[in-house]
């Protein structure tokens, strides 16, 4: 099944993509406001699935407007350094734990949005990565029990101003910039993938694969990124995890590829789908 | 004047302390729903001024609940190392540019209200700052017109989990920790501050004074940090900017200093008042 946050008459919603067409959900599901609320209860799942298979669809996918898959979460919590071909790209080794930074939600776009390529930088770059959507949330989550925190699982494009990230010693606002968060297009429930360490995440640009990677790599897998955090900070529901990229960023690149108008980067997740954004200089 | 939000028959309202008491604000500006908007509109100090000049106060101050002085603001971007003196003890430079980090906001509190010593950790440090509330938002902001942006300053601890901040080469979650940034107890308007430079942050642990900083001694000023974040990302009214904090911090004492259960933190600001925290286990 795949889930979206969407407007659809100026009206912030959420539903299910059925082939070409859209079973709005929230109507169906009253109680719960959007699409983080609706994974904060895992019952709600089965009841989606039935109304799916037995409802005809309530209008046209290209008739709704994609927001990012989660419009506003609470946080997003991202993963640096974490496949060990991109960590030596880097110059950085694995350490004993995972590199957090941080991304405002307000710097998310959606599926089909154009990217912006900032004022002040030409150090434009791409991140493919899995995100993690948290369904249930809870603090010092054990690793055995962090798969039960997931709802499922979308594309995103970490867009970094690689300049401005390294500014100084902390990332700083390089890798929040406005609008350089894609997120999206769909979320695939958590239970309709058999292991997520099969999913093969890549990075197109203009056509050209540049970046290839399993989840097997991982050096910080899935429970033990939720587990870490969740010693710190409790999860909510919507909250995100973004899993790292993989190498082939176009900053490490000899000589180096960045964003320009008129590219258009997709990140392709096998079993998840594509997300496709543009590329425009700020206004 | 003192600007407050607070909860008062479990709903969440803001105003301003006069004397003992509390004048409501928010059921004489129905068309604002907090103090971000309220702030948002500039045109509306000087009604609320007029109405706290002549209308008595509606209860006491004792009476309410104080919130963090923006309870969910959209960001809370913190300086680091902006203190020279500060910049030596944690054997650092001051750079070309400032080193940001961010906060996730919820893992602010009220003054009042103790921080939370985390459970994976002993080394929970305090650091007394200066915070800027936006008022006004923008994006490219010139540094001659940033303080017009400035709403007003409050007092914030930016209490940090050390050795969480220093298991990767990024802060990571040691900056974000649950219930760790206190924010308050109250905004003072920008224009009740004659120059922002003359303040003078102190630090005071169970009654004894540890750090101690001028505002004037800033790496960055506070239009040069307005200006910096803003070409990466606008400004909106109620977010936060925390301005670095003064030397003296706790993990660089020899011996270092940790807070622990019964202790009492207060971020003494001249002009401002006096942010005081307890301190707990995390249960």
């Amino acid at each position: 099944m795949k889930l979206i946050s969407y407007r659809k008459e100026g009206e912030a919603r959420f539903g299910a993509v059925v082939g070409e067409g859209v079973v709005e959900l929230n109507r169906r599901f009253e109680q719960v406001p959007d699409l983080a609320a609706f994974l904060a209860e895992p019952s709600l799942l089965p009841q989606a699935r039935h109304v799916v298979a037995t409802e005809p669809t309530d209008y046209p996918f290209a008739s709704v407007q994609l927001d990012a898959v989660i419009p506003n979460p609470g946080k997003v919590i991202c993963v640096g350094i974490n496949y060990v071909a991109h960590a030596e790209e880097a110059g950085r080794k694995v350490g004993e734990f995972p590199v957090i930074f941080q991304r405002f939600a307000e710097t998310l776009l959606p599926h089909g949005e154009a990217l912006v390529r900032p004022k002040v930088s030409e150090q434009f770059d791409f991140e493919a990565e899995l995100a993690v959507v948290i369904g249930k949330g809870g603090a010092h989550i054990d690793p055995a029990d962090a798969m039960d925190h997931v709802a499922g699982y979308t594309c995103f494009n970490d867009a970094s101003v690689r300049d401005w990230q390294f500014h100084t010693h902390q990332y700083g606002m390089g890798k929040t910039f406005r609008k350089t968060g894609a997120l999206g297009p769909w979320l695939i429930p958590a239970a309709d993938i058999s292991d997520y360490r099969k999913l093969v995440v890549r990075g197109v640009l203009n056509g050209e694969q540049l970046q290839e990677g399993s989840l097997s790599e991982l050096a910080f897998d899935i429970p033990h990124l939720i587990a870490y955090v969740s010693k710190a900070l409790p999860w909510n529901p919507g909250d995100i995890l973004a899993t790292g990229t993989p190498s082939g960023i176009g900053f490490k690149r000899k000589p180096p590829i960045f964003l320009k108008p008129g590219d258009v980067f997709e990140v392709v997740i096998s079993e998840i789908g594509t997300l496709s954004n543009g590329v425009i200089d700020e206004a």
